[in-house]
């Protein structure tokens, strides 16, 4: 006997529970709120999903995610298309894109080198970064990559492939976050805090 | 602009988060699992959710969720059609089916008496139990409520419903837990506990 005395129940807490954070107790809750709502919520976020699965592309600009060839970021002409911010992660877009404090262009590598992974260079869009530091009108390359030993390892990487690069090459700020008390920061970013210091200003 | 420069993306991440328990952090977490995996495990997930909605039907003696007209416990040879077990849910089922310490046949009421929320006897499949109760060859009918106030009430209705049943009526023990030490549990669990108390006995 199923163990949900329905095979097609237990069929579906099975797929739900594949979802990454979903065990069994939540793909069982889940399943028996779609089957609690009206058959229409279930087909509306069933094609929601294949819509999403079968339609959207990357960018072939920036590899951003988008549902055009080029992306609603880098066909905005209200963008600075001067400056390109390289990020491991469409993730990291979402997140920069969320503090409206940067309004250039971006280049989405699809992670950062990482041998233990077996991530190396040529599985990261270097190749097309560099083509694009070439040929597009930039002025400053941003690198804004995570704090990781491997986001450090990408970032000397990069620096060394982009070394004819005309423009500028900065990296984001690490350091003490807003708000924070130094006695709670940990030792490396506290460091690297002070070692960073800037001109006090305003 | 769309939030995630994707409107296929924000259309899934919105239905996802209708979800309970979902959020909307988590549903981008999902959907990005979805569009980092491949296109038919999307499919899969879908297809099983459709099929479970439309296909799972109630089955018709006990009301339990179920794959075919009678589910997979009724029409059970080995099942003893002598003891009926009344549940409020059929998440009830699912929690006495794991514990293998029952072997009868089964009624989902559909809830419980709850005048705030305004269901009302004639909400609940107290007709249909009283029905069962009279055609039925049954010798116990088990009421296995919530042990809530809205359980006590129904389960003081059910009583006088079926007080016309030959069998015995009976009701699941309330105590303390097992493994559970007596000071840790509360008063009104361990006071039950004492009224109830049964012969000693092993």
């Amino acid at each position: 006997m199923a163990e949900y005395s329905s095979i097609l129940l237990e069929k579906a807490v099975d797929e739900l529970s594949k979802l990454p954070g979903v065990g069994k107790k939540t793909a069982l809750r889940l399943a028996l709120h779609l089957l609690a709502e009206d058959k229409n919520k279930t087909d509306i976020l069933c094609k929601s999903l294949t819509d999403m699965r079968n339609n959207i592309v990357l960018c072939k600009k920036c590899y951003n995610i988008s549902d055009e060839p080029v992306c609603s970021i880098c066909s905005n002409p209200k963008r600075d298309d001067n400056i390109l911010c390289v990020v491991a992660d469409m993730r990291d877009v979402l997140a920069i894109e969320r503090t409206s404090s940067y309004n250039g262009l971006y280049h989405v590598l699809g992670g950062t080198i990482n041998p233990i992974e077996g991530i190396s260079p040529s599985d990261l869009r270097i190749n097309e970064l560099l083509e694009r530091s070439h040929k597009e009108n930039l002025k400053e390359i941003i690198l804004a990559l995570p704090a990781t030993i491997e986001g450090d390892t990408t970032n000397f990487y990069l620096s060394k492939v982009l070394k004819d690069f005309k423009g500028i090459i900065t990296t984001i700020a690490k350091g003490i976050s807003v708000g924070d008390a130094l006695e709670y920061a940990d030792e490396l970013t506290l460091g690297r805090s002070i070692a960073n210091r800037i001109p006090y200003s305003k």
